[in-house]
């Protein structure tokens, strides 16, 4: 039997659990919130388990003995992945985002919390074993998928600056050669960020000619952190060899071309549908 | 009497309207996924609205006729605010953290989600009526804040950037004097990003003199764009006159002395803690 103090504890637990993917929760803390006991407690979290398993929400993990807890592991519904992804092509394929050059105007959907958020989710699919300690972007356009992303982890992000600042502190800097444009350029990142011997997760916006990509991997050598994975929102189908080989990225650019007014993307062979 | 397909859905319905706040759901989008009747997820909505006001997770907004539904209006209960602004500004004490010159290291606080949605719901209880159509940032330290803030308003972002890139479109700059170090900067804007008598509401991580906020009051401006509100992390005590006057910010760092190894924050007033 179910009763009112349960039915009014489901929705409170799924929302904070949701707010905080990734996150344990130790039982007391519910307890200590609702006046349950653990072993009602428990109850709960079998239904909401069961829940969002039906529904494709995601799954609870409970941790046993005293230092456990549950933690909510995001997923997300396949019928709605499509729904996002769909609507996400749809109007990434707007001939009105060609610029010219063959530049394609994609700062409104990279930054908008609800595209990031499903982006997040289909990579957080992609590497949800590899258990990074952070997630690493250069600035600016990929920062909040990369914050998308590292909420779902639920890790820190680490921001690649192109100058380095005086409020970073001591910075470890490379120089490198941007894919397209075969121009130098440089990134910093803070020393205080990162601790040797951590893992990270590389996300970026924007995958032309692998070089931002190949510098970060250059970095992390640097700071003695291994790279488990490297994820973009886009790349382009041109160069087809790239100064990284080992990527995943959710759409794919086959054609941008400012004169005839032709755009058009594909969604990754990698997204499961 | 409550079912156990009620007990199922009620976490999965929390769950998915957690994770699109201020994001309107007919209740057609429930009954298709559950297959329940409309009456019987009204009574779903009614027991759910019930369970995030009594655990002070926000609130349930149903939206009669045709075009309605049911949105999460984000709010956050009294103890977990208490305790998340206490743990971060317990880390903003460390005298690790001063840097020479009397520069404060605050990159990792601000690109933590965790720390980031807390602080973003700080902000939403301030502004959550104004109903800005977009948030605003510049690049860079704030963006993983402003996206977080995006996220409970359910709007999209803007991000003025330090230099106008290609990938851009046309943009419209503005050169102007940064606060401390009285340095000419420039940002620009996409004129893409933004349409003529929208509303918008600033975020930053960091306001000092004021020169990059007035700044940004500008060149909205110049789009037409009303500014409803301005928000930041962090604001310096001095100076005292700073080059915008209307902002709330939700730490305020009192002193941060290199050669003394001295640094004080505290929170500001206008939390209700």
């Amino acid at each position: 039997m179910i009763n009112t103090t349960r039915k009014l504890r489901l929705g409170a637990i799924s929302s904070i659990l949701t707010q905080n993917p990734n996150v344990l929760y130790p039982l007391s803390y519910f307890s200590a919130m609702f006046g349950s006991s653990k072993s009602t407690l428990s109850e709960d979290m079998t239904i909401l388990k069961e829940s969002f398993e039906t529904f494709g929400i995601g799954s609870l993990e409970v941790v046993m003995g005293a230092a456990g807890g549950v933690r909510y592991v995001p997923s997300v519904n396949k019928d709605v992945r499509r729904e996002a992804m769909d609507e996400i092509l749809e109007q990434l394929m707007s001939p009105s985002r060609i610029l010219p050059g063959g530049y394609v105007y994609t700062a409104d959907i990279l930054l908008t919390p609800k595209y990031t958020d499903k982006m997040a989710q289909i990579i957080w699919g992609w590497f949800r074993d590899t258990n990074p300690d952070f997630i690493i972007t250069v600035e600016a356009k990929g920062i909040a998928l990369a914050a998308s992303v590292a909420r779902l982890f639920g890790k820190p992000l680490v921001v690649a600056r192109r100058e380095s600042k005086l409020t970073e502190g001591s910075v470890v800097t490379i120089n490198y050669l941007s894919g397209s444009a075969n121009r130098m350029q440089k990134m910093s990142i803070s020393k205080r960020a990162i601790r040797e011997g951590q893992k990270t997760l590389i996300i970026d916006d924007f995958i032309a000619g692998g070089g931002t990509i190949r510098a970060i991997y250059d970095i992390m050598k640097e700071f003695s952190v291994d790279v488990v994975g490297c994820a973009a929102a886009i790349s382009t189908k041109e160069p087809i060899k790239k100064r990284v080989n080992d990527y995943k990225s959710i759409f794919i650019l086959e054609e941008a071309n400012s004169d005839e007014n032709n755009i058009s993307f594909r969604l990754s062979p990698d997204i499961d549908l």
